[in-house]
């Protein structure tokens, strides 16, 4: 089980350097005098594709050899994912194939097909998910690039960590990212306990969605049976691979309710006049839960994405 | 009557230059894409209080004498600028009174309210607010500063212009603001004309508000009667002082539906994830209504505010 380390990071980020954006740090006098403590937030919402998932793709697009570049890469996803793999190929101009299950929004199916990629669509169970994307490979001998359980995916995601805390000259005591499958956490932690030890890494996961949280405390890996969180980008579970990673890099997991990531997310489109996703404010969910915790110290959080339904915000009834 | 030449502008931008947030200037590669031409968003949505209106009240409060500052502020409103004058004063460490309809909504009243400055509540119409006012301002000898038809208010909303012609090296064929009472865009308009002669003014106005067009179009001051459009920060009609600036340095005046401001404000919010009221999508509405005019052109679009209530979005209805 390969797992990456902090020059593998440092690699990734060169690599992926010329493709991605360097996104803004930004901070909140309002915010910071509500939770009497000193917030940094690093936007990937304003990354390509709105979303980190772009950071973890290109890198793992750009790894690829020449000839296996030539076949392609595919997975299935639904989410940002699906999207940035969707990108990271049309710019290496490969092709990119994306299982889908035929229920997915149609906003989410225009996207990726909108970034050129190919879609197969699948019945909705995980099942038809994988077993349609293994037999395409088998034909193809595409490349699976997987959301989060692919070395370079993590390595790819861990240069948001870099550029943050480079930014602030190591310079935080907490780092506080959202928890899924992993791969943005895993990639977090190992470039936070590499460079700034004294910075203390906290994920934030949905209590309806908390494997990370349950198999963290129980020392084993315990999947989700069935997850419920307003947060779509939350509800997978972690690996092996990245379960073993947290384990030894992440000091704690806190799980957060919706509404109280909900009522963080206001407040950031509120008083920050920027646009983030659900997931994205579980994070600050967990200041709201947990108003002493962090008096007085340097946070730095990182809003993973910024893509939703504008159609559908969470706190007005229709 | 006083008017602001660029000299002033620039000594304003001095004298606030302590006090405000240069905005950045951001860019969208999916709208150039679509509109076939590169745009530029001063983004004063991330000003503090949420708009531009604090370059103006800032100038104004610190041009204030010694004397006249002991005195205090005062001003009637229940937008943008009211907020801006309360946190200005409270910079100076001034008092600043504001004058509101009882009816104004309270997430206004306690926004005020907020940066601690004293409000006087009247009957909901334009006499009950001045006829208030001016027997305020009989008692406590406090200065009036008006939200647009003021010499120092002008000169500081010049401010945003004179930033971001600066940042792009003066490089824009067009630089494009909406219009209310004409404070921001006499400003942009004296400010442009002065250090990029080449940069065409435009503004953008509502349909339903259109007194800035009629006026300009028939050479004389023509008020709104009974205006509507969902901008409630583009429901003022010009002042003498603001029409005789536009008149002599604004290129084009331009009219824009409403529906067309909502498409456009949910394309920035979509694409940009950014935040931004109603008023301020006007500029890119003329894009939407106009797709041929500004082809491979350089755009600049001044996003004036970000202030808009997150329960009542334009586009979904409830």
């Amino acid at each position: 089980m390969d797992i990456p380390n902090i020059d593998d990071i440092k690699a990734a980020h060169k690599r992926i350097k010329p493709f991605i954006h360097k996104t803004p740090v930004l901070t909140s006098t309002a915010i910071n005098e509500m939770f009497h403590c000193r917030l940094y937030f690093k936007c990937e919402n304003f990354q390509k594709v709105g979303a980190f998932k772009y950071r973890g793709a290109t890198n793992a697009v750009q790894s690829l050899s020449k000839d296996e570049a030539q076949r392609g890469v595919a997975t299935h996803s639904s989410g940002n994912h699906a999207q940035a793999l969707a990108l990271a190929a049309k710019v290496r101009e490969i092709k990119a194939t994306v299982v889908m299950p035929e229920n997915a929004p149609q906003v989410k199916k225009d996207a990726v097909a909108s970034y050129g990629a190919d879609i197969i669509f699948c019945k909705p169970t995980l099942e038809a998910r994988e077993g349609t994307l293994n037999q395409f490979v088998t034909q193809s001998s595409a490349s699976i690039i997987h959301p989060y359980d692919n070395f370079n995916v993590i390595a790819g995601q861990g240069t948001a960590a870099l550029e943050f805390l480079q930014e602030l000259n190591n310079n935080l005591d907490y780092i506080i990212c959202p928890v899924g499958g992993g791969g943005l956490l895993s990639g977090t932690a190992i470039c936070t306990k590499a460079i700034s030890s004294r910075t203390q890494v906290i994920a934030a996961e949905p209590h309806g969605a908390n494997d990370a949280y349950r198999s963290f405390t129980m020392g084993k890996l315990m999947p989700s049976i069935n997850p419920h969180t307003i947060a779509d980008g939350l509800l997978t579970s972690l690996s092996e691979r990245t379960f073993s990673i947290i384990k030894s890099n992440v000091d704690s997991i806190i799980t957060v309710q919706d509404h109280s990531a909900i009522q963080a997310m206001k407040l950031i489109w509120e008083r920050m006049k920027i646009i983030i996703e659900a997931s994205s404010a579980f994070p600050l969910g967990i200041l709201i839960e947990n108003h002493n915790l962090f008096r007085n110290k340097n946070i730095g959080i990182i809003l993973s994405g910024g893509n939703i339904d504008l159609n559908h915000i969470p706190w007005i009834k229709q």
